[in-house]
């Protein structure tokens, strides 16, 4: 087959691919970056590049305008190379790092009554073994086995290839003295023996920290704590953007992009990059060897998890919409590729079903709804919005596919809670000028979720959209206006905008807000209709997710997000999902819990579900076209009516 | 460090070594082949090369005379380079082929009652999965799970991270129609769940072999039988010389070696080459896949359980002489280096202490020495020699360090039971003129081990020695003189042998014999004390391993290596050590049976015990310095003596 050069402008080296190959691609192999928040797809435009000079096939020009095509302007993943080319690589918007780790940390508090001694199942154990004689030829593995029947009560303990190869000589450098490093209990095998993880020369100090991990891969935040496991305290936190973002936004994006050769594979090792970078940036802190982690639990969403271990996703996105596995066995350090002790136990959290994963399932331990008594409402909005409703006796799951407005996504403007986003919005009812707060207190770059929910809500009681979601254009101010995507209300005029162009929001953005807010509400509905709940009888709201950390009930409510209740009944518990890796991470009965939750949740398919799509409709309206179900709204409506 | 230019006259290309290297090193790196029969220790001579040109430094010129120093001989092992060298390789004496597959293929019998259904542990399930549906989202392993507890009455089964990522792909691909192919239970934990080694495309015909290998690693041959377990038939069977013979011939030499640097690992590639190739060579004959065999079970000597799995094997030479590990956990194919099936199960079988291997508790399995009420004597006579004795209820085991007299080392015109070795002699009683009989019919080139012991016993009985081992030189004939090793008995005169030189037996080699049948037979003299058992009242004497197969009784016993009984009492079993790793394959009962046996032996050390030098001393001459132990060997003295 023929080859061709390819030059990128902002590569060290020109390449040589041959005919047929994706800009994409090349670009990779070139080692140039490019964002593919779509995945790969041709939707988004955000990998449009400039060809200056040579042959180029492109499959689609969807977002390309036909003076950008004049200017030789492709997308990188919808375009072959047919010859040598020159590519010109337009600065692309970089994801701004505002995830420090101060940013995120948060205050945690231990278990009361940790009690490692019964709860935890990693174990160090000091042996001081008699040396072998002619009179006691015990082989190696007998004598620790002896040490530790002796010392820990352990009757049956098994050890890895590598270990056998091990021991010999670090019981004889060490002068039989060593600490043996154990995991008593496999939490899918209760009557599996031990396992011996490591042996160490000499006798580690009782007070030095034995150190565990609980990691949560978000779709959009990877986070990770490490933890101590004889005290249970959190010793450091870390967190970061989860690095396949740049190869698709959102799950179904990255599951498109993962079916390519090759991709699964580079998905896994982004995800693996920024996990290990956040634990080595929290051992650093420390001066803690990553080495000496001993123990890991993760919990993810479904697809973060199968891109994770590198199991195919493509039939989670697909009808009827299933899992390779839900129940991951126990895994090892090495196996999944984590920068930790190579044999450290790796405990994958169990999920649901494709669209209610372990993130969910940690969410519901560590919000404590199966252990109440009370009718308890669980709602995790990320990328999608996961519900869950129960108590301690039952549990119905839905996962309502939200979209992406929340983050920005499918909003002109929208962008995610980043330096620069307009976090909460404020409408003078008489003169419908905005005031804002804005992330870093900056210039405005655009809107984040939080600031679309309390923009549309605050647009409409002051009467700027009516419950349809139409922009009322009537209206004496200069705001309103049609522009070139139909009807908008200007947010933050060009002069004061960080990036000197009016900061709008459409009647489209409108639109997928109320879609979003639709199918959230819908999940509700069905769940309660389902278990024969009326929603107003929930006795309270457990909000999860980091999205939910900063978001407004009031505003929440009066779009019809959130059921119309009093505030009390709502908590915000920000990363619920971590905290259940957390718990987990300390404690076997948390484990054991964590698979029964699974094992008990109802998981109801929207999809297959024409309840939903009823209530979806029903909730297409600012906030309801039932107003009845939104009693403070009504009120506060009529208040406004009333003033003006 | 200055770097050197080495050529080997029959290495294809010269290579470049650091200042320091060894011969054998660069010997090695340049693809040339030294036989290293001693380890490396500069004993044996073997390795001997002679450097034309160039600077080198002699370690040790053991065995080099003062003419082949001149000539620029060294040895390879003991000599470092200094400069750019040339360099001859001798030709060496290569390993006859002796054992091809028809040779030591034996008649098999499966045991009696076989029952696959509940003998075995591996299994083949026919699952047709009803596809998920919107009514049906089952993850597709939970979906495989129900199946299995459906088809196979299996409530917990586990997988790997391999399988996890494939399962899917086979499920859509074979449209739902799938055998899965499980280990039920894991031979060191029975409460463990069942594991799946893989799932196959389609339904596999129940008649379909399913196959699995048993392996008996000796120090020597590699022995493999291919098994169907659902028959419980030994389809094939193939042997080979042991590949690490060139790097030792006998476990000492082979743990010294492998204690430098890499050759740990140098070994153990050689071992599983010749394993490797002898399952392709079986499999080939029944034109079965090796990727499809799913189990293993291995016997073989402490030492090379440790070198095959890459065991640093050291401490088993030194006193006080202990192995890393005796009772291995179970492994994968792929982990121990086999290549079958990555996910097959791998039962290294249990040994007792560093010289009573998983050879001899295999051995005792398959003998039935611990299923019979008779006390019983068990020996299996290699290069080493263990003995057992007991009976159902109790086992005690001491190892004798035989030396390498029967496998040819250590005797002047010694040589293996390959073509061209005397392996029976007779001797006229008047005329003192040996006949003898030649493996392969041919020209005798040297004496094999039952060589040796026929010729010593004959030597004995018609007074060419004295009880004392001492070469009488008064006798009238040519054939008894003084060589150039001091007295000598002539075999074979040049002119009859293959070699063109005499074939003698030297004082010096009838003393090493009597060394290594003193030291059995101490062995057998401390076993019964031991256990306060007169050694005639054992009831039958079971004779393991491929010497033993070889050997005659009568003989035998006239020298004191075996105890003075009927010969009824004697059983030749070939190698137990393979029928015992094959009843393993086949029984979870074998294997629960052989782990017992393991666990039941009691170890004698010799080197510890006072008692074993005085039998030794006793034994050390012919037959025994007590001749009431021999009371035909008395009576055919006497009888002798009368016609004399």
């Amino acid at each position: 087959m023929a080859e061709h050069t390819v030059i990128f402008d902002v590569a060290p080296s020109p390449i040589r691919v041959p005919t047929g190959t994706l800009l994409t691609e090349a670009a990779r192999l070139a080692g140039v970056e490019l964002a593919q928040p779509c995945g790969g797809q041709g939707r988004c435009g955000r990998c449009a590049v400039q060809v200056l000079e040579g042959q180029v096939r492109r499959r689609s020009t969807l977002r390309l305008s036909a003076e950008d095509l004049a200017a030789g302007y492709a997308l990188a993943c919808q375009t072959v190379i047919e010859g040598d080319v020159r590519v010109v690589v337009p600065p692309q918007e970089k994801i701004e790092r505002r995830l420090t780790t101060d940013r995120t940390a948060v205050e945690v508090t231990v278990p009361a009554g940790y009690d490692p001694q019964h709860a935890q199942t990693i174990h160090r154990v000091a042996l001081t073994l008699p040396p072998p004689s002619m009179d006691d030829q015990t082989d190696d593995w007998a004598r620790i086995q002896r040490g530790l029947r002796q010392h820990a009560q352990l009757a049956d303990v098994k050890l890895s290839l590598a270990q056998m190869r091990r021991i010999g000589r670090t019981l004889r450098e060490a002068d039989w003295q060593v600490t043996a490093v154990l995991d008593a209990e496999a939490w899918d095998c209760p009557n599996c023996p031990a396992r011996l993880i490591d042996l160490l020369p000499g006798h580690v100090p009782d007070d030095a920290p034995l150190w565990g991990v609980a990691i949560d891969i978000g779709t959009t935040t990877v986070t990770v704590w490490l933890v101590d496991l004889r005290t249970g305290k959190v010793a450091a936190q870390a967190a970061e953007y989860n690095a396949q973002i740049a190869r698709g936004e959102d799950v179904i994006s990255r599951i498109i992009y993962s079916t390519r050769d090759g991709n699964g594979e580079e998905l896994r090792r982004l995800v693996l990059g920024t996990i290990n970078a956040l634990i080595e940036a929290a051992c650093k802190r420390l001066s803690a060897d990553p080495l000496t982690i001993y123990k890991a639990t993760i919990a993810g969403n479904s697809t973060m998890m199968h891109l994770l271990l590198g199991i195919p996703a493509s039939s989670i996105r697909l009808t009827p919409f299933v899992t390779a596995i839900n129940h991951i066995p126990t895994l090892r350090g090495e196996e999944v590729g984590l920068a930790i002790h190579p044999e450290a136990t790796v405990d994958c959290l169990p999920g649901v079903a494709s669209y209610v994963g372990a993130d969910i399932t940690a969410g519901v331990l560590s919000s404590g709804l199966a252990d109440t008594d009370k009718v308890t409402l669980f709602i995790d909005v990320g990328t999608n919005g996961e519900i869950v409703l129960g108590n301690r006796d039952w549990l119905v799951t839905v996962a309502a596919s939200a979209g992406p407005a929340f983050e920005g996504g499918g909003v002109l403007h929208g962008m995610r809670a980043t330096r620069g986003a307009i976090e909460e919005v404020w409408i003078n009812g008489q003169t419908y000028e905005p005031t804002y707060r804005v992330v870093g207190n900056v210039k405005p770059r655009g809107i984040c979720g939080s600031g679309l929910i309390s923009l549309v809500a605050e647009m409409f009681l002051t009467g700027l959209v009516d419950k349809g979601g139409h922009i009322n254009l009537n209206l004496p101010t200069p705001r309103v206006r049609t522009g070139e995507h139909g009807p908008e209300y200007v947010v933050c005029w060009a002069a004061d905008s960080a990036e000197g162009h009016d900061i709008v929001i459409t009647h489209v953005d409108i639109d997928n807000l109320l879609r979003t807010k639709a199918a959230i509400y819908a999940g509700f509905t069905v769940l309660a209709q389902s278990v024969g709940v009326p929603l107003e009888t929930v006795e309270q709201v457990l909000v999860g997710g980091s999205f939910g950390k900063y978001i407004n009930v009031e505003k929440a409510v009066e779009i019809g997000l959130l059921p119309d209740m009093p505030w009390d009944r709502f908590h915000f518990l920000g990363n619920t999902a971590v905290r259940g890796a957390y718990l987990a991470l300390l404690d076997r009965d948390a484990r054991a819990r964590i698979r029964d939750i699974a094992s008990r949740m109802t998981y109801i398919e929207l999809s297959a579900d024409n309840t939903f799509y009823e209530a979806f409709t029903s909730a297409l309206f600012l906030p309801h076209t039932d107003l009845s179900r939104f009693p403070s709204v009504q009120a506060a409506i009529a208040a406004r009516n009333h003033e003006s």
